[in-house]
């Protein structure tokens, strides 16, 4: 039995997550679905491309992640399919598979063999009758080679701004959360004692490792200035504004029990930086 | 092991959905539970009744679909349950199943017998007490004449507005979608090369099969006029508004990358036609 | 095969709660996972224990619930596993077992021993990486016990307002849900022909069982006054106001087919009382 999860730009309000995962149980009955968000804004590929990044590693080997933000359905954008190590990943060739591309060694192929569609297919509706059952169908054991021939020029995305030098790195908000944290393409942090050791992501075009102490660093964003990197909300009082290092490992700007994007005005593509000394 | 899906105006923010869950894996256990919608206007039949209808169709033969949109719950409208050819359906009788009983043979009993109830049934949330356990029994293998009596005079909407004559159809906005994509109640519509072909649906009074050259109708919606039926929205440009057929087989007004709905300022029961000339 | 059920205030647009299901399905493989909600108001424990209450009687014996409204963590707070008779529960120890805790005998344990949270555990994210892993090794049969060392001091929260007398009852507002129906403190009520049976909430402290004949009350909340307590929204006419006894078994003041907290500008917190005369 195996784990097939959904991100789309499809919302709720509709019936058409429904209709994707009736197909999927359809074909691979007894898989256990798991919805990742179907609030990406819609079209909106990049936001589609992070939250799948951030999420996609907590899933056991063999889970196959179906992803549906897709402005260009019905026209000649490719349908395709990846392997890495231990996922599959389905969805429209528009460059979502950006981060994890820039994360692992990646298979893929165009979905071409028509016995891994629905019989019936329209031109406004991939997710369910192009992608659902392509999903399905490598959840149910299907070979990817089985889906059409391999392809190695994947569309990516633009890397976000990031840029890495030794006293200083610049880069952007990515996405504000529900609870208004600003994550920013800084990252991936983990600590290390009181020293925060900096990996840069794996889209960053040009970064270095860097280690970082986190009472000697000021991180500016908007129009104010943060003193050092705090290990959790907890280390600020209740509606102090503070940077941390978020859940997905990356540099976050937040308010205790506060709403940071809200407050401060920021919103995605607004620039940060950190400057140590 | 079967599936239950879920249609209600209930929301998300409550947890009301999370107890009839709850009700339905005690009688059920394993069974899948699929969400089609929480997020039907409250007390809107009539939407509930068209999310349903344009989805069950992709789940596998001898699923459950359990709808709980009941403004009259406590008061003296009948508890229900239905079985077509592959499918169940259990909801109150207030006419929440009127295009799928247009689509297809049902059987229909009104639920009665007790043990298929919860122990305690309260007067405010029958979809816990009732309609969860009566769908979970079906799904558990309860033939549907265990629930109680057959009756034959289901609880039918007035059908939505559309009037197919030789070169001219009338119809009106049914939803407007999360994308603002407005699908009308006119179709449902299949693609044979350049020629869109009409086969009313099931619900239309009178309505007559069709076939129409998509490059030859005009479509008026609002202020506006649309030349032909394009396949896909990747057929316009960025921007531009265009007549297609949705994924449901409905005609649809959208805008590409655009919101219709709001940019058009149109809504459910605005008149649309198409004139072929 | 064990039931999961998943509580917090992440909300949808983010993939936090897809990534909690990923570590959950990770541990104990094919464990059926349901979300109570996900939309409680940032960092609202006391919204949380409600919704908790409200729901989780409703599942079968052996269930895991997972709450995860935490906005201490990283500070101080600890991490706790509950069983009860019939379930278990995890989450932060900052009260949102309150009532839970005052309605069933407990027993509890701090969540310590580090084989039952991820390897790398984040500062930022314990619903992931503390949580999640200890309800899924629940839900994979790893006794209570084994978590952590056992604790009898709980937090607690403050109970809601509820003074029951003779002739007068007094409490508030806890909640409006998605119809804006208004769920007070006052209950649980069961009825036994016309009479409304009072059993006070066990939150309550020093309240009283009660019998209230359902003509025989006055029910005063913000301006208004209404006469009587209805079986069910159905005995009022369409847009009127009345007090019912909600799904729960709480008193609830309701508008039929309307929303009462807009129309009456009502909220949690505000004062409800009922005179029997």
């Amino acid at each position: 039995m195996s784990i097939v999860t959904l991100t789309t730009d499809f919302g709720l309000a509709d019936a058409y997550v429904g209709a994707m995962k009736g197909v999927i149980l359809g074909i691979a009955s007894g898989s256990d679905l798991v919805d990742l968000t179907h609030q990406i804004a819609p079209h909106n590929v990049r936001e589609a491309a992070f939250a799948l990044w951030a999420s996609y590693r907590y899933f056991p080997s063999g889970t196959v992640h179906l992803v549906v933000v897709d402005p260009g359905v019905g026209g000649d954008r490719r349908a395709v399919a990846l392997r890495t190590a231990t996922a599959y990943f389905v969805g429209p060739d528009n460059g979502v598979f950006s981060y994890v591309k820039a994360s692992e060694t990646v298979a893929a192929v165009e979905i071409l063999v028509r016995c891994y569609r629905l019989q019936h297919v329209s031109d406004t509706f991939h997710g369910r009758d192009v992608f659902a059952p392509a999903a399905a169908h490598l959840a149910a054991g299907v070979p990817l080679t089985q889906l059409g021939p391999p392809i190695t020029d994947l569309q990516v995305l633009p890397p976000p701004q990031l840029a890495v030098r030794a006293n200083r790195i610049v880069g952007e908000v990515l996405h504000a959360d529900r609870f208004g944290n600003l994550i920013t393409s800084i990252g991936q942090f983990e600590w290390a004692g009181k020293t925060a050791r900096l990996t840069p992501v794996p889209w960053a075009a040009g970064g270095r490792p860097l280690e970082i102490e986190a009472t000697r660093a000021t991180i500016r964003i908007g129009d104010i200035e943060l003193a050092g990197i705090r290990r959790s909300y907890a280390q600020a009082e209740v509606g102090d504004t503070l940077a941390t290092i978020g859940g997905s490992g990356q540099l976050e700007i937040a308010i205790r029990e506060g709403n940071a994007a809200k407050a401060l005005g920021l919103r995605t593509g607004d620039s940060v930086d950190i400057t140590i000394y």
